[in-house]
């Protein structure tokens, strides 16, 4: 079974301190220790990176595989790296699309994906919960028979 | 406690049946009886409905109170109706876009949404999931405390 | 002697709570008792209306004779109906556009009206007096002579 | 063997009143008889009909088959209707576009379709005959043999 | 109390023999003495003026109170002074922009008001009305008691 | 009694072998006897041309006179030639616009006509039929006694 | 007889020492001696005036009459002042737009003139010359029988 | 001594007939009579000519040496034909560009000229007076000493 | 040596009183006596002017010389003056734009300068400062050896 | 075997002449010879012409077969002509555009090309080299064993 | 008390060897000298560096905070990094943007800053001096009462 | 004698298993062995590199000299990053602009290239012959005796 991967762009690290009315006051490394946490209730290994270089994340998402899957917060490359779409679109990973904040609420630059046509889908506006309802759909992807399962259960 | 408010716009009554490269195979009812299993589940009250009349969609929105919780896949009036947008920032109603198809990577008149702006956020491209996830979301929002609970114990 | 005929668009049965900063507090009642008022001491007739429907307000201005005069504040409509232009351009009632809000100080979508061509003018921002100003103006308009010794007489 | 079906969108029950200048001096109704009668002619069934609902041309369009024809003549819905596009690319019926004006010498706003996307041809300008041409298209597609036996003995 | 302005921009002294079409027949002068005696009537001072230069429109701008209303025809000006719009947010009048002609119905480069965004409100199309229903609601603004009486009396 | 002209402008000599997805099967010989045979039940005379040479369109269409009918598939020079409109404007033929393939479905480019504020009307997408419904209209149009009683007799 | 008006804009005062690469090396005062030489010699009056202010070029238009000509040198006012337009249209005064330099061979602002829809046409990139040879069509203009006398006679 | 040549483009050869309200009565044979006249007037060699093949056009402008002066009437083409731009600009002959119409109050694909950025200059909307002030231009640039005596003669 | 010109446009006199939010609280009056000490200080001469009338400040500019010093703070006239830009092209003097507050971060319309291409540079955003600063540099400009043992000592 | 056509349109025929900064000194028919002893060295037919009619270059292409290759420098036309676009698309002949100048570094309207959409590649900016590197390229697609071998050996 | 950055994006490593026309001939190193005697002279510490690596310039200004003073000379990245932007918005350090070439004087995609909205203010176009004056503001912003007396004193 | 660079952008290291259908099966591995045995041939140096982060690719620019030649394949960057643009421009070795695929023919964002403007030409489309006959073209620009030489045997 392969991997769950996300992958976090530019300035996520000042996350909590960086325009709390866009972002929230959480920082990653809580967000990411409640991503482990649901990964590994449902028993799935889980990557979760930040980068500012955008060369590191082009070179991240090459060394991805199709049995993979990623969930992207490019930040503000979404919206400038033809080069990222690039990268998606050359490896073959399925990729799902988040933001915390609204794009398609706020500054007109924010509201056009360049990335969005080389991936699945797309969550934003929700806060932390952009990244559980990813994690969750991720998991049902990697594991369509146990997903099926816990969907009738519930 | 307020109640789940999904409200489906234009053409989805021809879901199942209309361009399945888009929208999947499913039927709007298979939807909404999966929904209505899991809002049973979480003891909340769920009302799901279609109309291809956009005076109704505005009509039901009027009616809707700061304590419900509206899902809404606006299907094509996402990209021209300025009243549903005019309606959505006269009630004071959480309101979720979502979309069974990725519209960032479909024709470029469906990457622009009117609504968004007063959404508090969107998902989109998860076919059926898009709907699961946001119910999730929702039952969580109506249910903060329930929510963190159920959050903790998975 | 021909009526005066005000028509309401989309989503102005939610005056009075819908967005204060834009439309102020009072209701589309009390708006129409005002003009009422009006009417009846200028001793015309008044026809008051609103609806959510597009269809409904074409098939209203169908029913229009060039005796009459037809205030209207389309709301969201304005911007986005070539219909309602249409039906605007082929009954040959005068037509008065009117606004609460001053919608050239507004968002971009909101600063061109598609009626604007086939309407004699426009009065907005003065929100409840953007219709008694029309109406007085209409008024005017259906009793020319009368009209000319009123003005006299003040 | 399906059916004809010859929608009208909204004002074109104004018809015959409404701008002669673009539209003609006839009404509605005439050029309804005028189509039955070639219908009766070649013994197909022609059903034709008019509405100012969206909504209400959305209901109609979702009950059409792959066996009918559809004759579409939406007015301004034409250039601002999403939905009409998807409900034309949702179900399977073959659809002509026809205007009695020719919109592509009106404003700049008349002439761009959203719909010719989704129909197969587009027939404007020619008035009445805009429907008397596109009638006998539909017969000659309902019928391929007997439409190649009529064209032989013409 | 304060006293009411009306400032008209260039060219509008060729009233009357300029473009009949839209500005109409009559004099500003045949206006101005129309406004006079409303304004007699009402028991305000009205301040009516004209001139075709810019930098004297700033001027009497510059020197108005708070106290005062300005109703403000800027012709041309209307669409290419940020200066006028700069002078009108630096002093804190409150102006009600109006316009002989509908403005929203003629060339492109009219339909555009760079003043809007700092003025309460519009009146246009309505030939010498647009005066005199302005002069209405300025007698009332700055009479807001007197006002309301009147209204109750009429 | 004037002459139906049928002008083909450039690369309709491929016909039949060139992107046979938008254009067909047919060579334009075929086309033309056809359209020969339709003139001859009818009695009208057709003459039916094709030319790679802007020059040569030119000057064939300075030739035809108002007593004329002109049916026109202009090619790839219905979305560059200037001249062409000047030269449909300059003479007083009527003239009927024409497209195999529809052309508001596909390039962008290809969706805006410069010659159709010259023309009467336009028929697209029908393949050869978008010329066999022309020439119908055009017989009508030289004919018209004889049109109405033909109508009558179907 | 009327008489010739020739009005040059802001900045043609330093004719001479401006930018000679684009406007020459002569000053103004050269250009007028030059015209008054041909006016006299043609038995008609010239008036010739510069200006930097746009009140001023307004109020001299507003006082010419249809008797008159009018040879205008607009300057960067051509670009920007749709007062100078307004006040063109608004008296009836023939004028013909000139240019020292070819405006539509410079920056993309220059080659639009907002005046040119009021002008009967426009002489530019003649240098000195443009104004002679405007005011060689202006004496015709002036003296259509004696014009066609001297041209005649040539 | 060079040549004064005269190129007319594509549809000039209707003048007289076509649209009367932009291009006057007069022929063209009309017109180049009276250049001939002026030009043996002056002894100078002037050479008129037409065609509405754009490639004849380019041909003769091939042949042209920088002795020799030309204005050109390109028609249409000269909003589309930048292959008309690049043969200016391959000879280093002397180009005045003329139209009869006054192109920059017309339609706005007529307001932008591509060969004016290789011209010397513009005269246009002075009817058969564009040719002849042109040709005046065209002698005093071949003969700049006879010009220079015979400005001061007149 | 030549002067140092500080020129103010339009506005600038309500300084202090005018959008403080953009402007700050000093008068205009309060920065002149401050750059006066600081001219007195340098042994420059500084001529501090503010005008509302776009042709003075043209006919000031061209008394300027090349040995001059130009500050220019245009305000509004900065964004629609191409005749302002034609001065400062047209005299030689070197001009520093200002701007006391960062048109860069205000609306889109202030954010292009038609003057900033034939200005040396551009400082704004700093309030006063952006005045003082500049100061600072036309003084080093006007006296280079001065300024450079200046720089050295401090 | 198949030929290589190297086609070259308009003013090609200036070369040498024609603004030597962007297209060097060398005439067409050296290169050509130089093109020719290449392709004789080769062993393959080569057949070089120019136009500057258009229609003669579509007929040319018309007359093109798959097993040919064509060398494509069609100047001015790249950026106009839809109807060259539809030429190439409609044979089924290999195409290579080329240029002499790099057209992506000059004027924006050089920068879009019509036909590269139907081409399979594009070299520009190396001058005659363009076309040495083009045929290079024939060559080895005309004889892809022996331009391996070649390869190989090199 | 803070410390200034002077942060200087790509390409600036090679000042005084790349394009003098535009940046000088000094290279950052001389730049930096000048800057760091001033710093000392006025007693604040002044980081200086140069960085062509976008990620390292976001972790430098991640790591500072609201005490320091940043100058950012953030070359080509400041019209095309919205992740630049968002760490100047996310951190709370006043920056303020310079350039050595007068940005709004040259190319169109140069003329528009991404970060000018996040920055306090710009100096541009005074080559070496955008820096020094730049620093002088700093310091004053860093030490506001010294400052004032400095300011008194001189 | 100098070197021959050849440096590859973003996500060329996934070559030959990124999207093949625009870049072929493969490998940069190799395309640069092809390259390095062409350069052995002609004894030239040839230095091959790939990076995904854009600073090392300015550094590795800003290392090159006059008497270099670059080959540069900037994939994605080509259209986003000015920084490349500047950095080719700030050094003076002559730079040749290719890519594997004809970008003319792809999506809109990928059809301007934003450091043509800085480069001598453009190969696209060739796939690895992109490289092979910009390779031929460095060394004959290196060696320019050489080349004539071995054109003439060839």
């Amino acid at each position: 079974m392969g991997k769950i991967y996300v992958f976090n762009g530019p300035n996520l690290n000042l996350l909590g301190q960086r325009e709390p009315r866009h972002y929230g006051r959480q920082s990653l490394r809580q967000i990411e220790d409640e991503l482990q946490g649901m990964a590994k209730a449902a028993a799935v290994e889980c990557d979760f990176r930040q980068t500012n270089h955008e060369g590191v994340l082009l070179d991240w998402i090459a060394a991805l595989s199709e049995e993979d899957f990623l969930i992207l917060n490019a930040g503000a490359w979404t919206h400038t790296s033809i080069a990222l779409r690039d990268a998606l679109a050359g490896v073959k990973v399925p990729a799902l699309e988040i933001h915390l904040s609204n794009i398609h609420a706020r500054e007109e630059f924010r509201q056009h994906s360049l990335i969005a046509a080389v991936c699945i889908g797309q969550i934003c506006g929700l806060g932390k919960q952009s990244y559980t309802l990813a994690l969750r759909y991720a998991i049902d992807a990697l594991r369509p028979v146990a997903a099926h399962t816990e969907e009738a259960e519930r």
